[in-house]
């Protein structure tokens, strides 16, 4: 398992940035099962990984199932923006993630092109960026997993300046997010998303969404499922013993792989 | 010369982020000269050396000079923040680099703790930021080297929505600087931070600023000279020919670092 | 956790090299259990954590307990070199760990300097090297712990050029150990060390080897214990249910790490 | 320019190890003049840049010519091995960059596969590296260039157990070379590369040597010009001012660059 630390200039974010990136393909001649088919007939897949508010491109990475299902794995680095595009020069978030890099590592290391060989999943904030991700680019990212996914659009609706949530304050959703008081009706938002991928009659990208029973991020996951059920979006959702931490997204990380990649 | 890269969790940024450190202790005892004092008697001097909008931690680094003189260097990665306190959760990057990481490599590495024994210095947008945080904390920065230093502070003040000036826009500012009704009267001010530390009966850093004649930012560099010498503050301050680039960085950091630690 | 990655200029091994360390001492202002007591009172102690053949420094890393108990985990890198000087200029691998990194992380970093502080583990290759270095400086490591160690003293002495274990070639062991018809009766013989220093009278570090029962390397750590208990040398000897991977070399360095630092 | 650092399994090693690589393709989209053509329309040329004794993958990169002429810089570690294939299992590096990590960035990263897109070039041990890999690897590259290059088989032919010529000892050597009573006649001697391609009628690849007049290396590099003449081998031969430093690298391998990519 190969593994690429990339510093490269962001337009997107106006400034050198860097990701990191497993890919399988660094083949063992000395051990003989993963010798059989060095070289895959056709390009490989790839899993782009998000990390959580206060996280930074990290190690619960599905290594071996990586190498069973030929995918590299992308760890943008997105600091805490919610993977949104913000209003300030420099805060392109999503584009940074759904357009440059996805570019950006096609055109570089040649992996598939299609969306039914792209997925994206993260875990909290990043379960939320990987949603809104495959929402807004569903032409690019055929199938999204949220784990303990921080739905907070809802929570952070119509916050005054001057509040703070006891996780961020105003003035950081306002950057991440625009005029709070009309996220409800914004890409900020997944459900209007998925209204609008509906009203367009585009295909939405396939969802997995799952959460421990323990987390505090319970019923936000509680509430998208239904809005999805209500919607007519067919879609897994799974609750499973657990909080909101490492052990949960480790078991859930390998369900999600097969699911995505099997 | 010694490399660290190191990744921490910043709480000025809520999130984990990483830095750069050159320590001039890894001594060969293969080339006499280097070999005659190997371990320093007093604790080692430091260097915080700033990149520009842009930018990132970099390479114009003066490694012989830090080997000569005793000192380490280290580089933060500061995004395109001005090195300012944004009002936005996890947007603390004068704190991050004036407190937080300063207290950091002390207390690690065992580096010097007096100002006498520690400067900062950057070019463009991180010679703004080194006269600001040595103006913030002039306890803690014998002296700062501002090299083209982007003093964008009258240029921006009174900015409103919806504007851009070419290399960013409102909402940037906004986040970097606050209010920018009333930045002349803020810490995103260097002439009005010195103003408050004067009227404080403050000692001032030993001040060192530097710009081409060619630079489009000469203009602002000569403003900063004349109000300097209006108000009495002795500094160092020079132009030479040169324009907005490394050419002009690489000459002049030399000389920086000879004032600073000779 | 803070995670360095340090090159430096190795005189052992006459050319940079780079090692891998992690420090617990960011701590988080947003953790409270953590911030109790940010500033531990006495040195950090520190683990050396050794690679085994064909690996790296890696990520079988005890980062909890580092928090918990306080102390650094320094993850050299060493070649396939067993952790033994080689004759060859520049293959002194074991000074390079043993001496130059030791001294190299205690000064830089103020590391705590007595042997009661400072453990060394590892597996497989490193298994051995982590016993034989421990028995080189019995007064740097207190406690030196080995997994499934890769015991090949017996095995390659008197190899003859022109063979092959399966593993490695003649040239590549005399590389190591140097002259096979010697090897026993040498530093690349931990039975022999353990002699040398009881025939001294020097205090022996604290010892601990675990094997897996279906590790192919079960017998080498069983003849070892025989030996040790023959010699009347206390140590901690511990066989489990295992082969030779990842599962029970994870298992088994968290009972270590408490043994060590508890 | 992209900075790329990557851990790889080696096959030729026996070990992880890791290079670092430079690619042209993270076009500024704020500077004009670099957007004029982001995406080449042939597949990007590369550089293999060796280091020295006692170096490392390093900085004194052409990064502005990669750019210029589209092609990228592989810099592969290989302490200090003089780039040889050794006898010792897992000491292949030879093999390691001239087979394995030539096919590894080409079948990554697309880069082009034929010996005119295909350069070599090193400074001292590098600087017989890259002669040594293209004598040894014709069809791979097409164009070579060695700076001061430490052409010492001569001098270390016939050397015996116990000597050291100042810069390293016999087991070294052998470690590197093999039987040195028989190096003259091995692929250790660039000479004898030569006479082996000459009378296989196979095309050599296209070479560049430059020493400075005061380099400790002048009389070999001298020797190995009138070599070439002797043999009648078209080349590039060059002398200038100046020692064994950085100082003359970095004017020469300009030249060398435009030399092979122009």
């Amino acid at each position: 398992m190969a593994y690429f630390r990339i510093e490269y200039y962001s337009n997107a974010l106006h400034r050198s940035t860097s990701f990191e990136m497993l890919i399988p393909n660094d083949y063992r001649l000395d051990l003989p099962m993963q010798n059989a088919s060095p070289i895959p007939k056709k390009p490989m897949g790839t899993l782009f990984l998000l990390h959580g508010y206060t996280g930074k491109a990290g190690n619960w990475v599905p290594e071996e199932l990586a190498a069973k299902y030929n995918f590299a794995i992308v760890m943008p680095t997105a600091e805490n923006s919610f993977y949104m595009n913000g209003a300030a020069t420099g805060s392109a978030y999503q584009s940074m993630v759904g357009e440059e890099l996805v570019d950006y590592v096609r055109r570089t290391c040649g992996l598939a092109r299609s969306a039914a060989d792209t997925g994206i999943a993260g875990m909290s904030m990043g379960g939320f960026g990987a949603v809104h991700l495959a929402l807004a680019y569903p032409e690019v990212f055929g199938k999204a997993a949220g784990l303990s996914s921080a739905f907070v659009t809802r929570g952070i609706a119509g916050m005054k300046p001057g509040a703070d949530n006891g996780m961020a304050n105003y003035e950081y959703y306002r950057a991440c997010f625009g005029d709070l008081d009309k996220v409800l009706e914004s890409e900020g938002n997944p459900e209007w998303q998925v209204k609008q991928l509906k009203a367009a009659g585009k295909k939405l990208p396939d969802l997995y969404l799952c959460c421990g029973t323990e987390d505090f991020l319970i019923e936000p996951n509680r509430a998208m499922h239904r809005f999805l059920e209500e919607e007519g979006v067919p879609h897994e959702y799974h609750e499973g013993p657990g909080i909101h931490d490492m052990v949960f997204w480790t078991e859930y990380i390998q369900k999600i792989v097969r699911w995505m990649f099997e």
